[in-house]
């Protein structure tokens, strides 16, 4: 299955259009300042090291600032090139084919891409709710079958600010995920890019502090440091990371070593709080203006999610608005966004469309919502 | 299945003992003030665009100087996240499991640690020339079958300076294979990891220049920039490049982008060739004191390859001395090696061991062989 956001990127020129599409980070938000600093500082502290082969789990000293600013024994902690690496690694060390992964519907389209390449029996809960009771799942039949084949191996799900739909989960569904997943013995695995991004509310505990002995956290410098670095990390169980590690040796070796002590460097030295301010104040102003742009360009009949942090919102269009057969139309005007079908495995919903306030300017923002509200008014005229 | 050469770093701090044992470039080769003017050359010149998300393939600039360098359009170049990924990531798409897997006996390791997570079927080619007739082929029913499950997918070899035998394919062991693997359709995975490496004798064609439609050419800078930015790349079909394209995108979205610029900077600047030049000269006289520190030390019975490039060469010791048993004994005398048998995919040759002639300074490598010398002396007369 392709990354039909991935592939936009390959035929158009991002400057040249509005794009609401992409999940790319703001560039003022990048500490390049600090990054130029801290990679000359690192060479001169590490020297050989810092270009060296290094250890599979990371680089010690990346590890420990994760386990101290996330309050974990450093053993709990493997760094990992990329968090989409930790979706994939998990899949592949957890998942055979036929085996039960239960995600949101939506969810996040790199974490299908991987569950459908490894030839994972994708249950989607349509209502996070409806979900959390023992019967329906029993009901669903997906324990029912108690051989290796007809079990749910883990649970995948983005709480806070979810890629596509922006929401958080509250702290009672968290609390009913975990009570679900202790019930029937699957693991969670809790991807967890935007959390620090929060522009409002107040954040709800984590999956892997509610329940550290099945949990998986995945954590991603993308959005707090720069993506182009790809590296993640990976909080959890030393059972589950020992068979992660053993598996990421045949992925790469080690995850790139002068990029884990930069990370390291940033994070460890408080650069990384100090920037991380920067880019919530923007995020927020950002946030805000998107949404009363939605309110004053979009015709009725469209809705949309208010996330309290992350880069993503969603819209709902009229039911008979198709927002795939829409996308080339929305193009050629000019305005790029991801058709929301994307995000279910089985490719409903085509009335939806994932939008990212993140990565356009202010002035920029205005002038893509008027005309991706445009598209959509022409397009419910002549359906 | 574990790496046994990643498992004696976890245990040893490499500097306290002579270590024979890992594929660790000599620190000297580093190209630091190089590295540490181009970063900030990078940063200057790129901006935001160095530190952003990139494409799957890489980032253009790359790819055009690898391109160049090896006379290939830039459309036939993927970058890989270490060309360990690249191992993994043919396996992952053309093999499924059972599907049969050619390579040569021995063979890298850690190819072996992805073909067996992926349940191929791993069949070795004992003797290459005895391997190279597509009778041998039959007999071994490895065609007989037709059906998708009974074919062979790839053969996978390290043509140049092997590791672990540091031995190189003649071009007409090449030219068999190649017409093997045209009569019997399979691909070609050539990994080329050492083949800038090369101290004596002359350069033998690529198997990507002989069998271009069919050969994935696997090249990385481990050895020549640096193995801490764990970057590779791929030469190749389009079509076949364009499958692992699709896999990456679930890998890890796109290679680190600083990273890539770096190496293209390093490599399109004429700097690579420059360090190149410096490495071989240092590698040359590296190799040339081994072989005559072996000669020098090593006991009657125990017989070595002669590398021509590279950073390995292969020990077979008298048929009663077992180096998978001996390798605790040596480690308390303090000399570390990787144990023969575990190239082989049955565990065979347990009278054999890769030596590594590149990461100990000269002092340290007499050292280390009197030491490995004496302990296979004293291993000979207690068994």
């Amino acid at each position: 299955m392709r990354s039909p956001v991935r592939e936009i990127f390959k035929k158009v020129d991002l400057a040249s259009i509005y794009s609401f599409a992409g999940g790319y980070p703001d560039a003022a938000t990048f500490p390049i300042d600090d990054i130029r600093r801290i990679s000359a500082q690192v060479l001169e502290k590490y020297g050989a090291k810092a270009l060296q082969y290094g250890a599979t789990q990371g680089v010690p000293e990346l590890r420990e600032v994760i386990a101290r600013r996330y309050g974990v024994p450093v053993e709990n902690v493997q760094i990992t090139t990329s968090s989409q690496q930790g979706i994939d690694v998990c899949t592949r060390v957890f998942v055979n084919p036929g085996d039960v992964v239960l995600t949101t519907a939506p969810t996040y389209l790199g974490a299908l891409q991987s569950f459908k390449s490894y030839r994972a029996d994708i249950r989607t809960l349509e209502e996070v709710r409806s979900m959390l009771t023992p019967a329906t799942v029993t009901a669903r039949g997906l324990v029912n079958g108690k051989g290796p084949d007809a079990r749910i191996k883990f649970c995948y799900v983005i709480p806070d600010f979810q890629n596509p739909s922006g929401e958080t989960m509250t702290l009672e569904e968290r609390q009913k995920l975990v009570a679900m997943a202790r019930e029937h013995d699957f693991l969670i695995i809790e991807d967890s890019p935007y959390r620090e991004l929060r522009y409002s509310g107040d954040p709800v505990p984590t999956l892997c502090s509610l329940a550290p002995e099945r949990t998986l956290h995945l954590g991603s410098f993308s959005k707090i440091f720069a993506p182009g670095f790809r590296l993640g990390w990976m909080i959890g169980p030393v059972e589950l990371l020992d068979r992660v590690y053993v598996c990421k040796q045949s992925l790469d070796l080690c995850p790139p070593i002068l990029d884990q002590y930069m990370a390291a460097e940033f994070m460890g030295s408080g650069a990384l709080d100090a920037n991380l301010r920067k880019s919530i104040a923007l995020y927020r102003t950002k946030r805000d203006r998107m949404l009363s742009l939605l309110e004053r360009y979009m015709p009725e009949g469209v809705s949309w999610t208010h996330p309290e942090g992350g880069l993503f919102l969603f819209l709902t269009l009229p039911e008979e608005i198709d927002t795939v057969a829409l996308y080339d139309r929305a193009l050629s005007a000019g305005v790029a966004y991801v058709a929301g079908s994307f995000f279910y495995p089985d490719g409903s919903h085509r009335n939806t469309m994932r939008l990212n306030f993140s990565f356009l300017d202010a002035s920029r923002m205005e002038a893509g919502v008027q005309l991706l509200a445009k598209v959509i008014k022409n397009s419910a005229l002549t359906q």
